[in-house]
């Protein structure tokens, strides 16, 4: 629950509701709130978005102390997302994407997400389930680089890299136990994506299928692996380092 | 507090200043506490040993609920550190060192460890002051990789930064705004040690004098910069790069 931009009190939660500027998650009304035209018209504008809201015990606020909150909260995603069709739509060349499968950690997503504008990545892929959300953590951790770089969000990875394929870019996936290093690739001339899976389980196997290119990170000990947003850190900058070579050499 | 393992009981910590294995940074005595031979035995090595322990009020204890305390912790580093001067003293051959110069974050210290070990970096140099110590959280992010790396702590990173060069090691800062590429140093044929500097001051201005390259990671967008275990990730994994190519040419 905290891994969400909380906000507080029937005229935020309300505003938020009207402006639809931003994602709401979840809406949390204690069962003692008193009931009025403000809670009417958010209950309403909340079944017609769908939008969930729970009745929850006031102990459940506990957490809230010391704001002033009348008895409702809302989880609220703080950024309008990017439809992948509209942005691939536009023109590119030699553009980059991530495409971030399953990451759990908030941590990690923000830091690749400053690691991805700092490289000038064109824009980042999230799948709108089973994958940390962007939440003040990740806003936080981002060090406001997630208002630099549009956010996609998609209901299918493998859809979404189908698409890809389909539009003249380049899928590249990070496995552990591959054969090729990052490093061999030449990413200069062409628009690329590259996949970063879970922290745990790698990128699942439908899309390593998927891909063009599979690579590793070579390691020179023998151990266990990169965290996620270091690995990612590796790979763009070689990317980056390419293309600055590649721009002199011109 | 939390950022130190904490160890509960008499006999935990009794046998903790006993071992001397582990550095203790603090103990806390609930002055509900009973005195009896252990307590006295605790406060006899601690005083012996220069450790640091304070009797506080029971309400102290409040965050410990559920673990059997016996009104006593200690705060302790799991870890044994190496010594600058042992470390090398050892044979060295295209080594490589991390100085860290001020991490304020348990998190990025964590990644930066797991990185440095996959990266096959010899050893981690910390100060002993004005640096995020090795806790908990530098445990749990590095992923076990703490484990398998010297921590050299130091009391002056100038001095250790003079023995190095002293020693035939070169030093590389990292600083953005330096002239010059991370990836146009010749990694291979020296042994290094490269600095990385706190969250937001950077590296220290001493530091930076006194050594022998100072590079930069090269942005394609102009906004603020990586994080500093990326930031630390890029320049070794391009060190990598460079020492397999190497290898392979050879």
């Amino acid at each position: 629950m905290n891994e969400n931009e909380i906000i507080y009190g029937k005229n935020a939660v309300l505003e938020a509701l009207i402006s639809g500027e931003r994602e709401i998650n979840k809406i949390l009304i204690s069962k003692t709130t008193h009931s009025d035209t403000k809670l009417n018209k958010i209950k309403e504008l909340a079944k017609n978005n769908g939008i969930i809201y729970q009745f929850v015990a006031k102990e459940k606020f506990a957490e809230y102390e010391g704001v002033s909150h009348q008895g409702i909260v809302a989880q609220i995603s703080p950024i309008k997302y990017t439809d992948l069709d509209d942005f691939l739509s536009l023109p590119h060349n030699n553009d980059s994407l991530i495409i971030l499968d399953g990451i759990e950690d908030a941590h990690n997503l923000g830091a690749i997400i400053r690691t991805a504008v700092c490289a000038g990545v064109s824009g980042i892929v999230i799948p709108s389930r089973r994958n940390v959300q962007i939440n003040s953590v990740v806003e936080k951790t981002s060090a406001g680089a997630i208002n630099h770089i549009p956010i996609i969000k998609v209901n299918s990875l493998t859809n979404a890299v189908d698409k890809l394929k389909k539009s003249d870019w380049w899928v590249i996936a990070t496995d552990a136990s591959a054969k090729d290093n990052h490093y061999e690739i030449n990413y200069n001339d062409m628009n690329f994506a590259i996949i970063m899976g879970a922290e745990h389980a790698g990128v699942s196997k439908s899309l390593l299928k998927a891909s063009d290119f599979v690579v590793k990170i070579p390691m020179l000990k023998n151990f266990n692996s990169l965290n996620v947003s270091n690995a990612f850190a590796v790979i763009i900058f070689e990317a980056v380092r390419q293309k600055l070579i590649n721009s002199k050499v011109k």
